[in-house]
């Protein structure tokens, strides 16, 4: 069989080898007689799946030893709750709104605490990233929060955002759900990360959140037990029974992530060089043609989710049914913005990319 | 390969049958050319899962339209909280404390409404069923909540309370994560129901709430959105993705489930006289025997978490050994009883309970 590519924005493909080595172990996890469905979670045979894939995701993110890393329920629109209840203690929280996620993220904070917008690219349709020197970060900030890939308008920040060079002490909290792992992080400048794991860590239903150890420890007293960073952390994530599945399948996709070459490189780098290399041959081929377009500014373009436009939308239809004759899946972009999305997490191999590329051209002399 | 028989209370064993299923459609789901674990949330293949998943669940649980079938996340832990943010209004709520989970349900209720004790067997160490005749209701109780089988103690309701014949008109609450699909409910006396998934539905990580339409919309304003019952009901359980590949197992479970025959019926009906029997003869073995002893008043001993104890607890160990030796899997008691515990969900079969009867016997005579 040959398996089609899968632009889906998330939950979205996972690699071939990760799904494989899944089905082999379906009935039976390394001779423990168990699924690992069935495992109890506080189990060895599962506390050592948790804690493998605890290492090699520190390990692979570089992740430093004064914080803590949980595997949480509720995906990034919980967390735009659950970051307010535990580290906003009520005051003001900024946000920067580059597109759908952060202004979600800010509306819902606002329940919890004096949120704010610090910057937005509103005004270009959010095609544009506000640079960090006009930022307003009050002198009081609980957190900045910012959306580092913004899965829907296809805008990334380039590196990660330095409060202290515009004289602020907030931490910062990243929403990394849709490119974790695509790219190295910078920690020294960030105070907590998220992530729901459904683009480029495994399935739905696990969400990683990296949290500096001084931000545990000051939720409100409305904050839920289950979703009290400091409780999450104390029990190991067991506070509840985590979604024990989910995390095997993010712990074969770390595997995965490790065992990535690219010239000398490995893991993390080796996974950014591949996804420069994908990213830059499809926004390429949208630049040089004359029937798709990007709006995106260059400096600010998501290497994990490319938008475009036909445009001459009335073809939108044809387009979308001859992708998916040639095995290229899930094309059509967010109703809010329309057109066209590919999205080309980590597990998208270069393959899939350059047979996007090949459809984009057959498709446009088609109908030059 | 003979797979062993697995006791544990949760995650636990599942239905062989799913697991191969899930295994042979790992890398494409009925010709898709995806894992479920691939797929959009929104394409119309996972969505031909959801409502299927979701109809098959009201048909086998007889739930009356005027519930809504919800798939969250955070397990009954999370559900603590959820459910008074939703339904309290802030006012008063009752509790009927029989176990390590209701004592848990009514402390983190605490945060959000005055929470109260209608009832507790604590004085007997929870062996025992406070008579509905005895629950001190409140006239405004915005809610009462009752823990139908508690999986730590062993206990559980043979039938649900009928609050109306004790004169109060609140609704009740159901958690009924270590029992849901072992027997039919009345939902004439429920107002909400919940479970996680991971004992008799399917993998840890989605957790069922049935909702009677008149308690939607009564959320705190300070309830996450991603919580918010009417939110999650108005939106099919997508307003945050989904635990999509948790729901495609739970959705195989509850396939075989119907596919369940015993005598004339089938489905709940038919795993609940195979329920019986099974908890039987374990009770009957543990019940003709000098060395195990259960303590929980016989009307009211779980059908699914069978807690027992070695009258000579320095042979635990060897108990333990012994039944491993011969496949007997997770049979450790929890650590604030002590002992042993049998968990016998629906999927453990009868050849597992029968196995586990020729141990108990084979090991009671070596140690006459």
């Amino acid at each position: 069989m040959i398996r089609p590519f899968n632009f889906s924005a998330g939950p979205a493909n996972l690699p071939e080898e990760v799904l494989q080595q899944a089905a082999a172990e379906m009935l039976d996890w390394q001779g423990s007689g168990m699924s690992v469905m069935e495992m109890s979670h506080r189990g060895k045979e599962f506390v050592s799946i948790y804690e493998q894939a605890e290492a090699d995701f520190r390990e692979l993110m570089a992740v430093p030893p004064h914080f803590k890393v949980l595997f949480m329920q509720g995906g990034g629109l919980a967390e735009n709750a659950i970051v307010p209840l535990n580290i906003s203690r009520g005051g003001a929280a900024d946000f920067v709104v580059t597109g759908a996620w952060s202004d979600k993220s800010k509306k819902e904070a606002g329940k919890y605490c004096d949120a704010q917008i610090a910057a937005t690219s509103e005004s270009t349709a959010f095609t544009s990233m506000p640079a960090p020197a006009s930022w307003q970060v009050r002198s009081d900030a609980s957190y900045v929060h910012v959306c580092t890939n913004e899965t829907i308008h296809g805008v990334e920040f380039q590196e990660i955002p330095d409060l202290k060079a515009l004289g602020s002490d907030a931490p910062l909290v990243l929403d990394f759900s849709s490119h974790v792992a695509s790219r190295p992080v910078d920690w020294s400048r960030v105070g907590l990360a998220f992530g729901g794991a459904q683009k480029n860590l495994g399935p739905a239903g696990v969400t990683l959140v990296v949290v500096r150890d001084d931000l545990l420890g000051h939720a409100l007293p409305i904050c839920p037990s289950a979703f009290n960073y400091k409780i999450v952390a104390d029990n190991d994530s067991m506070f509840n029974t985590p979604p024990t599945y989910a995390i095997y399948i993010a712990g074969l996709t770390f595997q995965w992530l490790k065992r990535q070459k690219a010239g000398e490189t490995t893991g993390i780098a080796a996974m950014e060089k591949q996804n420069l290399v994908k990213a830059g041959l499809l926004y390429e081929a949208i630049d040089n043609s004359a029937l798709y377009v990007n709006h995106v500014d260059k400096n600010c373009r998501s290497r994990m989710n490319v938008p475009f436009l036909l445009r001459d939308e009335s073809r939108n239809e044809a387009f979308l049914a001859g992708a998916k004759d040639r095995g290229l899946l899930q094309l059509k972009g967010h109703k809010s913005v329309g057109g066209m999305r590919a999205s080309i997490y980590n597990a998208m191999p270069l393959a899939g990319v350059q047979a996007l590329i090949g459809f984009l051209k057959e498709f446009e002399q088609q109908h030059a």
